[in-house]
């Protein structure tokens, strides 16, 4: 079943999408809800991100293909992590589908794309063991991490290099079915394929996580947990459009401009 | 002025304090409000944490005596920040004035505590100059950014060692008037006082932090930004109990307590 949150006449809702058509709930679908009686075409609204979540969860490094190039990349011996220690991404950076990912004017030639299966908590959760892990996870929605990699080397936190405003697309549903074995996350960087990976190749898998993290802290319903990105990227440049797919869930399409001035 | 986030009946609202006298408004105070007529002895509610933040700001490192005391605790070389690069925070692990900082069972011995200045945003703000940044700043509470340093160390990311839950304390209210250069952070350790700085004495102020984080992100009612913390803490144990005050301000006091099992 397929949830969008999105905006119409001024208003921000959920409705759960069949084909074209969209039916406006009240509250959230992990939230008791009931259908308000409206009715939309997708066409006619405007999608917004699936979620603001309490706490934006980011797994970061996790996979083998993309530590292995970054490190070459930089002239470095590739370190694996040796456990699921969890990241942090900001919301002020979260945008939906189809809106523009804006590049600082005085960002370097080095921004890159990340995509990344998300997992959206339904239920609050701490302490849950691996085997209990997925009784939290309501569904999923695609990410791109998008990173500039100067700074993201530079400072002293990622606050500019992955935070800055607009490079957190999130899109364009919640899917609450997925085939996650069956899965490939694909990139298309102007309509052809840049990158293709296994979505569930990952090093530490997502009841791994889960259990990990609950052992310290409550998972709470709308939280998201990005789980990485395999392979690397290309400098993107203003005029680009990335887009994201992961088969079976959807795709995650914007475009990227330069900021002037 | 002060402000507090309260509960009482199963509600969660803000009210206006008065000496001991809360006056409920319906919405947050940074937004277009009104009293509800109820009235309360602030005795009679629970006080809440002050805000859920949308993205949960720390300087981090930004008093010169914190950094030289934690690099000779750690024999190295002290490094100051060249620039106000801005760290976060997580939602989770936020808790109210009065309650337990819980310590996991698996912790080590070193729990500490940090006293922090944090500012609460009331206006939406973009690319405020440094003479511009305080007109988005509604008001200030206390921190106690609580921390595990075996796991700040060891860990790939602050997620347990800062971020367990619990290891945020935050209030007991937000205080709209401030004398910035007048006030002083002070710690008691069970009663006794345990550190004592100049609250303004950063290395990068608020405006400079503000003008440097609104370069590049969108600060949004009720985002905090916590200031940082000057000195150094004793290891923490089960039965301590931590007031931060800043002078004018108010005492934000927790009890910490270590779980079994």
């Amino acid at each position: 079943m397929r949830w969008i949150r999105f905006s119409t006449a001024g208003r921000t809702a959920y409705g759960s999408l069949d084909g074209e058509m969209v039916t406006e709930i009240n509250g959230a679908p992990w939230d008791a809800h009931a259908p308000t009686g409206n009715r939309y075409r997708l066409a006619d609204v405007t999608l917004e991100v699936p979620v603001i979540p309490r706490t934006f969860y980011c797994a970061g490094i996790n996979y083998a293909a993309h530590i292995r190039e970054m490190a070459a990349k930089r002239g470095v011996q590739p370190v694996f992590p040796d456990k699921a220690d969890i990241g942090y991404r900001a919301n002020n950076a979260l945008i939906a589908h189809g809106q523009n990912v804006v590049i600082p004017a005085d960002a370097t030639e080095k921004v890159n794309y990340e995509g990344e299966l998300v997992v959206i908590i339904g239920k609050q959760a701490k302490h849950l063991s691996k085997a209990e892990a997925m009784s939290c996870v309501f569904g999923y929605t695609i990410g791109n991490d998008v990173s500039e990699r100067t700074w993201q080397r530079g400072d002293r936190t990622f606050w500019r290099g992955k935070n800055a405003d607009t490079f957190k697309p999130m899109g364009p549903w919640i899917d609450t079915d997925a085939d996650l074995d069956a899965m490939t996350t694909i990139v298309r960087l102007n309509g052809a394929e840049s990158l293709r990976f296994k979505t569930n190749d990952m090093i530490f898998d997502i009841p791994t996580y889960i259990e990990a993290m609950t052992r310290y802290l409550t998972l709470y319903p709308g939280d998201v947990i990005w789980m990485g990105t395999d392979g690397t990227s290309p400098d993107l440049k203003h005029g680009d459009v990335v887009e994201v797919e992961i088969t079976g869930l959807g795709t995650l399409r914007n475009p990227f401009v330069r900021a002037t001035g």
